[in-house]
């Protein structure tokens, strides 16, 4: 992926740095808290190759949505977390989420999560803000 | 663009169909209005390449986010116009407007738009819908 600016529309800039088929994974992964390692994050289950992962976890660190800090706990493995800038993509995720539930029969979604969001978006919002900003 | 699903994640599942750097764009320029036809999104400012184009256009129908009809006024060209499951991926490309608009520093999107939005999130999306859909 390149990041060449194509115009200065806000939703070619977003697209310029996260629409590809992987950047929001690595996002989801890390907002909904399943994740904090690189193991964790190419497990996640949509089988990313290990080569993608590292280079887009590059990219999203340069571009200053995720951070990395070594494991206080076993100095030779990092833990990512998310950013402010990173952070502020969960509306995006939870607008997919909403899309991708009402258009996959086959969805994973939990429906009470789904009519919760659907109901008190904002309230969803923060909860989950709220609990990825802990880690 | 394969379409091979990777998971029933609902975010996986939208990536699947609309997570590239192009699909969006088109969507924009269908939903914003700014263009019904073939001609009009291939000069969209970002500089699609036409087989790329030609492509997405494909898909998108495919996938059902997109129908085309012949113009009544000249027969030889289409007019492209969204589905109502097109037009439900207005809310993710406005969370993108606000999220480009707050982290470009050279954002081309309108303050007073982008103002409007945060403040009244349900009643701009219900104006942006309801004038994409009399198209």
């Amino acid at each position: 992926m390149t990041t060449r600016r194509r115009s200065n529309c806000p939703i070619s800039f977003t697209l310029d740095l996260i629409g590809d088929r992987w950047s929001l994974l690595i996002l989801r992964d890390l907002v909904f808290g399943r994740a904090r390692f690189y193991r964790q994050l190419l497990e996640s289950g949509e089988g990313i190759a290990t080569n993608v992962l590292a280079e887009r976890l590059r990219r999203l660190e340069r571009v200053g949505l995720l951070s990395k800090r070594r494991d206080p706990d076993d100095r030779k493995r990092f833990i990512y977390s998310l950013t402010p800038k990173g952070l502020d993509t969960l509306p995006i995720l939870l607008e997919m989420i909403l899309w991708g539930a009402k258009y996959d029969p086959r969805t994973a979604a939990p429906p009470e999560f789904v009519a919760r969001l659907r109901k008190d978006r904002e309230r969803v919002l923060a909860e989950v803000r709220a609990r990825a900003e802990e880690k």
